[in-house]
Parts: structure tokens; C-alpha cells; sequence
């Protein structure tokens, strides 16, 4: 459906809970909740459902929208969810909008708005609120900042392009506080964090020259950082910074024979088949699969999948 | 001077030589390259004065603009060049345009184009680019998108406001490949910064409960990472990062007893007032010392300077 068949149909309900993935990012955070304050002030009844996996650093910014126990909705509206595997626990039959900006959507929904050709989800919840035409807020200006910025990186990702930068300035305009929600999301680090990068970092390794590049983060890491997973959020970023890497991967220890891998390329090597290997999957640059090793084993096996896959 | 009197004064002179400031910048080079390619693109002959201190990453930009040998110009124009101790040698008497955005500017220059509301000075190039009528390259696209991602850490700076966002979207409308670039600026670590930042993370320390955050860079440290100059681009920033952190102190080593001190404070602690106790200066949130001192004794002195200045 286009914003306007979007737009007319949130006006013909009634009665919200709006949804959003599993390890909620800003993005599906910050966009249901905007939605969710310019839904009420038009008037209707609408709430987000709590995500149980919300990180410290979102809390504040949407918990003015949690729906109270026992709240009966009569329309749910699932933001940013590409496909059912993301979907909350007991919603998968149960979505009748579907808000979303992945190419990958799964088409689950009765109901779907999709524009795939936004970086974020919160550039379309923009195109729906200025369609509805009750002007913005400041607080959702600032909901759609977080959902925009988070997304593209602050500005920094491939997926950022001339939309997403108009997006920023009419948020800005709008009241968007970018000077402390930048600090805050983006140039803030817990002291547990800057222990761990700092361990991290000095334990990094690379394989074929520089062209495979290995972070591994174990539960001797975490314990001596006293980092939780608060502190955890884009560490599968770190390896791939390294230059001239064109494989990088993050072992990240889960148990004592459990790690959980990220790998991550640049074209032409696809990590979805070395990660397929072990079971796991994902995009063609960007994977993941869980290995029942200690870490080093997890990462002599990795190894041999890319060796495998990507011949020297 | 306006940007139409700018414009107007570029197009009845000829035979321009660009200079940058001290230590470049993406914004000062970019700005000059990419106004030397729009005057050479209006028949005027243009070239840039080759900045010794370039970093490899801007280097193969702004190489083509480079200056010949002997080059002998009629008119200097001073880009990004807030004031004189930032002038190139032997100019300081000699640059007849100014174009610039610090509200510092020491009005040096007896044509001055200064717009103290942008973030960069990229963003006034853009629009005197603009008035010019010749249409902009992709190249003169990217190097402004240098000289303003840089400026504001793309998009990520206090100074980043929806000015900002809208030059970026329409630098990427023309042509702009902020995909590459952001890869290359902001994205990619040398090994040697990868594992000096490792070093430097892991060596934090934290004074008067988490308020005074400290990273040393010491001459050991510069070498067992093996890093160069090239490699220490804002490290100053990373003590900043540190949650709770209200003055961060960046230590860095020149010599056995040398050392150059970046302070950075939030209000309201005033750097310019510490650093003054050792002879440096600055901005209030940003200021710096020479103390000729090992590193732990700097750190004693600056220590003392901080609790004589901004008493518990």
C-alpha cells in the first residue's frame, strides 16, 4: 500500500499495539513510538508493545508508550519487522499492518507498506506522520532521528543517500535535539566498553595478510571488563574497520564449547556459504552461524570454511 | 563579502594559488581542491599550494591541484584559514581572498567570504560553486562531501545542523560517492591505529570518580604498534567518549620529558583557564599544553592544574 492507503487506513481504526523486532534496534524502537504519539494525538487509542530485549541507551526514549498489562488491542502494527523469525513471541498470525523498508520482507502481513528504497524504516513513519498532516513534534522528531541515525550509522553507512539526508534536515527543523542524542547514541562509551575494545583490539589477528581480520571476544574478556551486553552493541563492526580486510569475522564466546560467529565480506566472497557450513546464514555480506567449540577451535573451523569457499 | 561579491571578484581575477592551513584538514583541502577545479573548469588558471603535512588519506584527492614548481601567482586565496599562526610560511602578508567559517576569523585578509553559520567551509564553496552557473563535477562533488563529512565527523558534530544535511544531499545528487568515501575516511583503521587504540583503551584512567578521563600515548606505545603520524588522527577524542567523563586529558609523548596535552571539557569547566596555568590556550572546551615533563609527571601537573581551576 502507498503512505496515503497507509495513512487512511491507521485513521479508519482503532485501538493500536504496535510492534517491533526481536534485539530491537532504534530503528523499529524509535519508529513505533513516533507513530505511536502522532497516533494518539489524532485521537486514536495506541500503545507499543515492551520489548524485553530494549538496551539502556532506548529505555528512556520509549518507555512513555508501553502498553499496561492486559491491554486488548484491536489492530496490531508491526514496524521494521522484516520477516516472522524477528516477530515478538505470539504475534506471528496476528500482524494486520505491516510497516517496513526491507528488500526482504516476508509479505506476511494483510496489510503492507513497503518501501525498500529507504535506509530506514523511520523515513517512511516521517512520509506517514506528515501525511497525516497534524504537524510533528519535537519528541517524535526525535523518535525519527533516533530510528534515521541509528540505521545509516549516524549518516555513515552504504545504505545513506540523498533522501535520508533531507530526512535529517527536516528533523532537524522540526526540533530534533542532534547535539545530545548524537553524544548520547554515538560518541558515548561505557568505561566497561572502552576495557573490552581496548582488549579486543590488542587481541585482533589476521589470516591471509590482511585480507581476513579476527575479533574474538571471550567470557574471560567480558568478566575481566565487567562488560554486559549493553556494552556489546555493534562489536562485529571492529574487525571490519581493519584495512585491506576483506573477511572479518567476530567470535563472540557464548558457553565454554559455544561461540557465536558474525562474518562479514566485501564482494566477491559470500558469506552466506561459508557460513552455511555450520548450519548458519544471512546476506551475501553480512552472516552468522553458532559453533559448539571453544573459541579457538570456532576459529580454526571458520578458517577452513573461508578456505574452503574462497580458495587462495 | 556576499557570496554574489565573492563570485564576482573570483571572475574578474586570474591566476589563483589555494592555500590551506597548518595540519589539513578534509575541509580545508577539499574546500580548495574543489574550488581550484570550478575556477580552472571558468578558463581562469588555478592550482593549489601542496600542503606538506597531507595524511595519505587526502593525499591522491588533492594531488591533481597541486602547484608546480616556481608556479608564480597573481592573486592568493586563503581557504579555511581561520587566523595567522595557521597561515603557511611565508603568506601571512599575502592572501588577498579569505574564505572561511570559524567565528575566529582574524579578518586578515582584506576580501573576506565569512559565514560563521556553517559547519564548514565546504558548504560555503558549495555555494559559491553554485552561484558560479558552470554546473558541478562529481569530483568537485566529492571533495566537497570531503571537507564537510569531515568537518562534522560525518554528520555526527554539534556543528551538523539541517544546513548541513542539505548540502550532503545535494553533493550525493551530484554525483557524490559517499560510499566509498566514508569507507575510506571514517571506516578503515590502519593496523598500527587498530592496535595503538588498543593500547591507549586498555591504559585509560578515570580521577575524581569518572570525571576526569585520561589516555597517555606514549613514545613505547607509538612503537610497538609501529604507528605513524598518520595513524594518530583525533585520538584526542577518545578520552571524551568515556560515560560520566566531564574533562578528558589526552597525553601524548614527544619526547622523553615532552609532552603535548589536549584538554576537552563539557561546561562547566573552562580547558582554556587549566592549560593557561602551563602557558597553552584554546577554546573553552578545547584547549592544549606543551609541558616538558614525562608522561606521568604531566599527567601529576595537569592533575593539579585541574583541581586548582575546578576545585571538588
Amino acid at each position: 500500500m502507498t503512505i496515503n492507503e497507509c495513512v487512511a487506513y491507521l485513521k479508519e481504526h482503532d485501538n493500536y499495539l504496535i510492534i517491533s523486532h526481536k534485539r530491537p534496534d532504534g530503528d523499529t524502537l524509535g519508529s513505533g513510538a513516533a507513530l505511536c504519539s502522532a497516533l494518539r494525538r489524532s485521537g486514536k487509542t495506541a500503545f507499543c508493545l515492551p520489548n524485553p530485549e530494549t538496551i539502556a541507551n532506548y529505555l528512556p526514549l520509549v518507555a512513555p508508550f508501553d502498553a499496561p498489562e492486559g491491554y486488548k488491542q484491536d489492530v496490531v502494527v508491526a514496524v521494521d519487522i522484516a520477516d516472522l523469525p524477528l516477530m515478538p513471541e505470539g504475534f506471528c498470525g496476528s500482524v494486520q499492518l505491516c510497516i517496513d523498508h526491507h528488500p526482504s520482507n516476508g509479505e506476511y502481513a494483510p496489510n503492507l507498506c513497503l518501501d525498500e528504497t529507504k535506509a530506514s524504516c523511520g523515513e517512511i513513519i516521517l512520509q506517514i506522520l506528515k501525511a497525516l498532516e497534524l504537524g510533528i513534534t519535537s519528541t517524535e522528531a526525535d523518535l525519527l532521528y533516533v530510528a534515521i541515525s541509528t540505521d545509516t550509522g549516524c549518516f555513515m553507512y552504504m545504505n545513506t543517500n540523498a533522501e535520508t539526508f533531507r530526512a535529517g534536515a527536516e528533523l532537524l527543523e522540526l526540533g530534533a535535539d542532534n547535539k545530545n542524542l548524537n553524544t548520547r547514541l554515538f560518541r558515548t562509551m561505557s568505561r566497561q566498553r572502552m576495557v573490552l575494545e581496548g582488549l579486543v583490539l590488542s587481541g585482533m589477528r589476521f589470516f591471509r595478510g590482511d585480507s581476513i581480520s579476527v575479533v574474538t571476544v571471550t567470557l574471560d574478556m567480558m568478566a575481566q571488563s565487567g562488560a554486559t551486553e549493553n556494552d556489546c552493541e555493534d562489536l562485529a563492526g571492529i574487525a571490519g574497520k581493519a584495512e585491506g580486510s576483506l573477511v572479518s569475522m567476530t567470535i563472540r564466546q557464548l558457553g565454554e564449547n559455544s561461540c557465536k560467529v558474525s562474518l562479514r565480506s566485501k564482494p566477491p566472497v559470500n558469506c552466506t556459504e561459508i557460513c552455511a557450513v555450520y548450519g548458519g546464514g544471512g546476506h551475501a555480506l553480512a552472516s552468522g552461524c553458532t559453533i559448539d567449540l571453544p573459541p579457538e577451535e570456532t576459529l580454526a573451523a571458520m578458517l577452513r570454511a573461508i578456505d574452503e569457499k574462497w580458495p587462495v
